[in-house]
């Protein structure tokens, strides 16, 4: 089963017919198919599967001879709504090649090799991005991670319990799992424009978090309602969304609103409450932060001016995150000096390194375009990517 | 069955739990519901139940010697996602008390009585406000109609087959039904705080429209692309949101953005497109064109300065209706000199209007909200409108 047929099996998986877009949310029926994908190839390379107690599916390469703590590879298989076929399952399908790789030229790992796929990588169920990776590593609140709710109402808990996970294990920090992986390697496209050459690895994750905001007004109807007398949470909003991007580019970051909620929603009526998240980054903690309270202070000016109440409630939040210095070098120097570059997107080996030496290694994206139906990398950078992997895998491993 | 007891058996259908408004969408349960409960109503009192083409329901009071066109009265059933309880159904339940008024006390009208249900009033499923009365007045196109879909992709055409509307009769204007309508008077539950005293008159209907507006950009990752980079239309959005509330002010009229839809909707993904409905109305033609056309403009102006597209859609557009002024003398006269009134909410009676003499009662809603679970009038002032309705009846009717 080669890259391109491994590939080829998932490519229509959750995909819209129309747009192209990519729905794999966790545990729903398209994600659960990549799941049983994922399940099916691991067996059928004799590697061990284990589910933890958080959602996340570990494949292990444990041949005679191998001890110590393993390098884990791989990365998720759930999408953001809409999302490309790319961000995710690209490294997960290349760990998965690179084994292959491995064990065609007959290669022995002197430590045990891990494939992970990580539970709710996007947050774009239940809101929280690295839900799998943060659980594992105590990055979160168990109780708070089990009382996240989707939009049906339905709470991370009750899923997860819906979907047999072992009860035994319970949701939350994994310190036996944890010891058992010496460091962390994931492969993934890269998310902008900044990769020049098939392969490179990752410097830093830039600091980032999302934030919700509720504006909530007086619902009434929209013809015979003066504008004097309105309570309209749209304006106090609206201002909001240019405030952030006004603010993001003096502190040279990126603000987005990408998600809004409208209630009651209809056409003919003021809404009586408008939800919003916003998503900052930035290059320092500082600037990150400059530019959610300006963009808060923005919208309390406005709702304050509109008669609207507004509260903002923090839902992650991630500071920058530097990559383990020696083994991002290790691993530049065993791929021959490809560039090292930082990276605006947050992904669970960011959450990892707070436990264990983690790194990333990108393939170039020709168009920068990612979370998007346009999302793409070229089958040659993808196979380089294989082997940039396998080699790294063989370097850490020991022969 | 006292007008408290229709009132009670109608109240728990399709209310909300949490936020007490309903959702009563023409031919989803809640409002199939609603006009089950009519229908019965109708059958206990022996009136002559018929369904016309269009999805409009009439209950005819047609006593021997009852002569010449009907005095139709009645409202709607259907709501706005979350509306009041009494948009529309206190017309339905006054009429019939009404009817139950003028029998008890032994009167026998000259002229036929009907009770009309108008189908789709709010156009909160299809788009198009008084989706019911245009067909039958020859307002709307039939095909048009036909074609409109609902959120779920179904077409109007394919919901009204579904509910066994006679198919011998098309969608469309009905000059047969209308030749049998000498006038219509609707009673609704006032919409502002505009009435003081428990009954008032319609003169007029100020103009209102709706139009769509859709901003198509570039979906991407919120943190990965750079601002310069983006063709975000979440901007422009907010832009179009700000410039309408300014350009109603200048104008002395209203404009709302009640309804927004975000593709694909994701928190840390850029927008590919954002969809927003723009409510507009004035005191005159001009000032809502005036209103609209500012507000498209300053949409255009930011869709440039952010690389998106804008695409303005006219949904409906209302034109000034000024009530049948012998019509509203005569009944005003009858009430005693209650107060005339215009109002800023469309209705079926300003579609009537168009083709037979229309008139509206209105009862005292005593804090002005509608559209919205707070909507209220006493019980008071409703038996008052029952009242007011039965002497009009019996005065336009005859004895």
């Amino acid at each position: 089963m080669s890259f391109e047929e491994m590939w080829a099996a998932l490519l229509p998986v959750g995909r819209d017919g129309g747009s192209g877009g990519y729905h794999r949310f966790a545990w729903t029926p398209p994600e659960l198919e990549c799941r049983d994908w994922f399940l099916g190839e691991a067996r059928r390379r004799g590697l061990d599967v284990e589910h933890d107690g958080n959602g996340n599916l570990f494949a292990w390469w444990n041949p005679a001879g191998a001890q110590g703590p393993a390098v884990v590879t791989g990365s998720h298989l759930d999408s953001v709504p809409g999302g490309g076929a790319f961000d995710g399952p690209l490294g997960v399908v290349s760990a998965l090649a690179a084994i292959d790789l491995l064990r065609d030229e007959g290669f022995r790992p002197g430590r045990p090799v891990g494939v992970a796929v990580f539970a709710e990588e996007e947050g774009a169920r239940f809101g929280v991005a690295c839900l799998g990776s943060r659980l594992l590593t105590g990055a979160i609140d168990p109780e708070r991670a089990r009382g996240l709710r989707d939009a049906d109402g339905l709470s991370f808990a009750e899923v997860v319990a819906a979907h047999g996970l072992d009860e035994r294990q319970p949701v939350g920090p994994d310190e036996g799992l944890l010891a058992r992986i010496g460091c962390f390697v994931e492969l993934h496209v890269e998310q902008g424009r900044a990769l020049d050459g098939p392969v490179g690895v990752a410097s830093a994750i830039i600091p980032h978090g999302r934030w919700r905001m509720r504006f909530t007004g007086e619902g009434d109807h929209a013809g015979t309602t003066g504008l004097s007398d309105r309570r309209d949470p749209m304006l106090p909003f609206a201002h909001a969304v240019l405030a952030a991007r006004d603010s993001a580019a003096r502190h040279d970051g990126v603000a987005t609103v990408g998600k809004v909620g409208v209630v009651p929603g209809g056409v003919n009526a003021i809404p009586s409450s408008v939800t919003a998240w916003l998503d900052a980054r930035g290059p320092t903690d500082d600037a990150v932060r400059r530019t959610v309270g300006e963009t808060v202070e923005a919208a309390r000016r406005a709702a304050v001016e509109h008669g609207v109440d507004v509260e903002v409630t923090e839902e992650s939040y991630s500071a920058v995150v530097a990559f383990d210095h020696s083994l991002r070098d290790r691993i530049a120097t065993t791929l021959g000096g490809v560039p090292v570059l930082p990276t605006g997107a947050g992904h669970d080996a960011g959450i990892l390194s707070a436990r264990v030496p983690a790194a990333m290694l990108f393939v170039r994206n020709p168009t920068g375009v990612s979370h998007a139906p346009a999302e793409h990398a070229e089958i040659g950078d993808c196979l380089a990517g294989v082997e940039a992997l396998a080699s790294v895998l063989k370097n850490l491993t020991g022969g």
